[in-house]
Parts: C-alpha cells; sequence; structure tokens
C-alpha cells in the first residue's frame, strides 16, 4: 500500500508574531508527505528548481518519503511564497507569490505513484488535479484540496473535479465561497450530492468538522499554549488524516475509521504549528502522535449519565 | 437548591436572513432562566416596564421560573434592543439600544434569591454584578458574563467583579479583548490568576470550550441545518451549563461534572437558535434535551485503538 500525493513543494518566507525565515522548506505536499509518512510509504509529486537541493530533500529523506517524482525543471526556480500573521494568527497576509516551475507544471507519475493505493491532490489547478486522479485508477480512497483562487477563475474545472473524488477539505470560508451556503451541514449536503461521501471542513483554532452518510463528526484543535506558524497546519492534517487511512489497507473506509483518521489529522496539524515550517513535525516521534491522540479523546469524553430533568 | 440570575429582560426585534420579529421577549435574564428551568428552580431579578405583561410572565410561568423579583418600575419602559444577522449569522449589526427602565437598575434581591444555590450574573454593568454576588453569601458557584462595552469603559470594576466568581463565561473575542493575548489556553491561565477557577469560551458555530485546574475540554455546537436566530444562544448556554450544576447539590463542582455540563449548555443553545427569541425553549421537552446530549457525546467520539506508526 502507498500513498501519493501531487502539490506545491515550496520555499517560504514566513513572519509571525514569534519570529520570522526567510527561506525555509514549505509547500503542500511536503508538509502533507511528512505527516502521512508517520502511518505508509508516501511518493511526492511536484516540480523544484536548480534552488532545490540535497538539504530539502534529505528533510523527506529521513522521513523516508519517496522522492522520485519530485521534478527537477532544469534551469527553474522551486515556488516561493512570503506571507505574514498578523497577532492572532488568523489574519494572514500574503505578500508574495512567484509560481517559478509550478506556473508549467504538468504532474508526470511513475507507475510507483500511479498504483497509489490512497491519493491525496493537494492545492493546485483543478484541471492538474483531475489528470492526475484519472492516472491513479486503482486508488480506493482520492482526497481533494483546493483554495479561494480556483474557486473564483476555475469554478467549473474544479466543480469537475471534486465531482471526481471520495473526500473533499477545505476550510470554512472556501466551502461557503464554493457552495453559496453559509450553514456547514447543508453546504456538506450539496457537496455531497456532487460525488464526494465525504466533506471535512478545516477549522483553524477551532479544528475541524466531518460530514458523511453516517452524519456528522467534530474535534477540537488541539490546545497549545505555544503557537508559532500556522503555515502548513491544513496540509499536515490532511497528511495524518489520509495517511491513517492508508494505514488500514484492510478496514473499510466507513465513518468509524474517519473519525479516528480526524483525530490523528488534529494531532499532526498541532505539531505543525508548534514551530516554524516542518521543524516539528521533522523531528516527531510517533509516540508522540499517540499520546496527543489519547489527550483528544480525553479532552473531547463526559460522562452521559441519566439526569431527572423538570417538565 | 435554587438558582438566581440577575441580568436583562427585554423585548427584541430581530431580523435574519429568515424572517424578522418586530417586539418579541428577550433579555439575558430570560434567555438563561428558561433554559435552566429544567434542571432547577430559577428565580429571575431585573427590571421591566408598563409594556411588560401577563403574556411575558406567563412564558416563564409556564416553565415555572419564579418571577417575584421581577421589579415592575411604574411609568417606565422595558429595554429594547433591535438588531439584524447577515447572511452567515455572525455578522450581527446592533440598530438600537433603549435602557428605558434599565438605566436606573439597581438590584433589589428577595430572601429567597439571595439565598441561591448558584448565582447567574448574566451581563450587566459590572458594580451591579458586585453588588449581587455580595448578597449571595451562600452561593456555593458564582458565573458571570460580561461584554465588550463594560471591557471597554469599565475595565477596573469588571475585573473587580470576576475575581470575586467561580466562572467566568465570555465569547472569544471578548476574551481576547479583556486579557489582551490572543491565545485561549494563555488567556484562560491568566483569569485563572484573577480569581475564577472555570474560564468558558462561548465559540458560537464552533461550539464552547472550557478550561479548569484539570485542563482544557471542548464541544462542537450542535450540528443544525437549520439556524434561524442566534439571539440569546450564549444566555441559553449559560442556562443549560448553570443549570445542570444546580440540578447536581450533593456532587462536588469538579472538571468532570464541569465537562457534562458543558453538554447540556450546547443542548440548550442549539434548540434556542432553531427558532426566534424563546419560541423553541418555550415548548422544549426534557427528552428533546437527553437525546441531543447523547448525541453530542456520539458526534464527538472516536475509538482508540493503537495503531502502528512508522519511525
Amino acid at each position: 500500500m502507498s500513498v501519493t500525493v501531487v502539490g506545491s513543494i515550496a520555499f517560504d518566507a514566513v513572519k509571525t508574531p514569534f519570529g520570522a525565515r526567510e527561506r525555509m522548506l514549505g509547500g503542500a505536499a511536503v508538509h502533507f508527505a511528512l505527516a502521512a509518512s508517520f502511518f505508509d510509504e508516501v511518493r511526492v509529486v511536484g516540480p523544484v528548481g536548480d534552488d532545490f537541493g540535497e538539504p530539502e530533500l534529505a528533510v523527506l529523506r529521513a522521513r523516508v518519503v519517496q522522492t522520485d517524482d519530485i521534478e527537477h525543471v532544469a534551469g527553474g526556480r522551486t515556488f516561493f511564497w512570503r506571507g505574514e500573521y498578523g497577532w492572532d494568527l488568523n489574519d494572514r497576509e500574503t505578500l508574495d507569490t512567484q509560481l517559478n516551475v509550478f506556473a508549467d507544471f504538468a504532474p508526470k507519475l511513475s507507475p510507483a505513484s500511479r498504483d497509489c493505493d490512497i491519493l491525496f491532490l493537494a492545492n493546485i489547478q483543478p484541471d492538474l488535479q483531475r489528470q492526475v486522479r484519472a492516472q491513479c485508477e486503482r486508488a480506493r480512497f482520492v482526497a481533494l484540496d483546493s483554495m479561494n483562487l480556483w474557486i473564483e477563475i476555475a469554478r467549473d474545472s474544479l466543480m469537475s473535479a471534486i465531482a471526481e473524488v471520495d473526500c473533499l477539505m477545505l476550510n470554512d470560508a472556501e466551502l461557503r465561497q464554493l457552495t453559496e451556503e453559509p450553514n456547514l451541514v447543508r453546504a456538506a449536503r450539496r457537496i455531497r450530492e456532487w460525488g464526494p461521501r465525504v466533506v471535512v471542513a478545516k477549522q483553524g483554532e477551532y479544528g475541524a468538522a466531518m460530514i458523511t452518510e453516517d452524519g456528522f463528526f467534530a474535534l477540537p484543535a488541539y490546545p497549545l499554549e505555544t503557537v508559532i506558524d500556522p503555515t502548513g497546519a491544513g496540509d499536515s492534517f490532511a497528511g495524518g488524516f489520509v495517511g491513517f487511512l492508508a494505514a488500514h489497507p484492510d478496514e473499510p473506509l466507513d465513518h468509524e475509521l474517519l473519525c479516528r483518521a480526524m483525530a490523528y489529522g488534529t494531532a499532526l496539524a498541532s505539531y505543525n504549528v508548534e514551530e516554524f515550517g516542518t521543524e516539528r513535525v521533522a523531528r516527531l516521534r510517533p509516540d508522540e502522535i499517540a499520546g496527543r491522540v489519547a489527550e483528544l479523546a480525553r479532552i473531547t469524553s463526559f460522562v452521559t449519565k441519566p439526569v431527572a430533568l423538570r417538565r
């Protein structure tokens, strides 16, 4: 079994109230792959430029991520993003986006990547997501992320891509924008009519919610006193969530398993935000993940005893 | 055992995308009292004017709320609020506030109200909250709500009031404003240093979180396809939360009991928002509450089995 992810591999420049990094490894596919690597073999598909070298590859390889399908575009430069977070870390301003090698990206999947059990289509142009999806015929679960840009400028393509996946993962605002429906339960119902049987709403500091045919499930974000850099939290969540599913090849991908996957996604996201970029997840230990998942169960459980109520 | 609440009794004019009411029973003390009435005897302390009559009292008495301490100010008019909600129901605009009889309110508690087991200080001027708190010496649990206005114009009074209660219940934005700390865990720690041993963050559509000396707890809002009017949701939450504690006079008010109380608060708030004003909670049945609490447990629980993770 294995997981394939297609998406951005990037250098990020990030400033938060707690510090700054001028150039660090980032990108949706990278954050996803590191998180998912705790569960199964992960193959990364995406382009990099001449500026991407051994130090960056080493971060992925240290977690045994397969980097054969990282395409080196000779003469090109790696995707670059610069952003700054405000006081409450929910305000994020993009200061610069340089597509570079991503501008002409045409995903090329090796036979091994095409043969994946689980596919994650990170946020890229939706027609590219469809091309990749079509190549992974054997995948038993395909999840897709997107962003406001594609909702605005490529809605039809995005709708076609969504129709071909099992799971749509978006943040709250994107779900509202996509469905023009402010109510999450209704928005999810509409999306499920389009095809995906699972809808995950990423809610930032409030956690995440999921709707399947068996109903609603939600978890708060893991409570942290120190959040340093939220960049990549959603992709780390996706990596934990999707990775967990890949680690259970013999179990049905039903509501119960998906709920457990939500807990692992939440745990991975919580580690991601504790330090800049990939720094924390890169040195994460499996026992730390298990501990945080157990703690998540504890902080959302309450005793259910009958109570005598007054008429 | 009994619960006393001091706070606003109001007429509200509310417009939402789903309809409007020009004049309906409202006010924090009313929403709180109806919700808490399912658990214990509730006494309401607050002023009304000549325009408040039998139809309004009948709504409270139908739920066996004690109205003896509702003070009729002859020649006065009842507190009036007009607000409008936007498309996503998180945007709320106050269009008119007429304090009326509330402008000169000086709380007068009967011996029965002073003898309460549990006291809820709904959002009123903090010096009045302190006067009431001082009169209820026997109360074993006192919870306090407030608002941005008092944080801005009466911070010192509010800080003194907070220091004298067991539980502070505010919404997220108010907690940030009060503590000047964007991180909820840190904000709660600071507040607990000021006196309250319990901090509850009301998070609107995302639910609520609680911090005690034993740690963090959170529940999502109950998922609803139809939210008609959020007015009073926070006070209904408080009524369910505080009322539940009152219904357990022989149990320690510890973390476990408080977690259970959070579930009842969440359930009551969910019914409140299903219709305008007090309409839904006024005809709520106890078995409906129990059903929604059980469902809340289900939609936040996941199976915890060990998972083989990769090093």
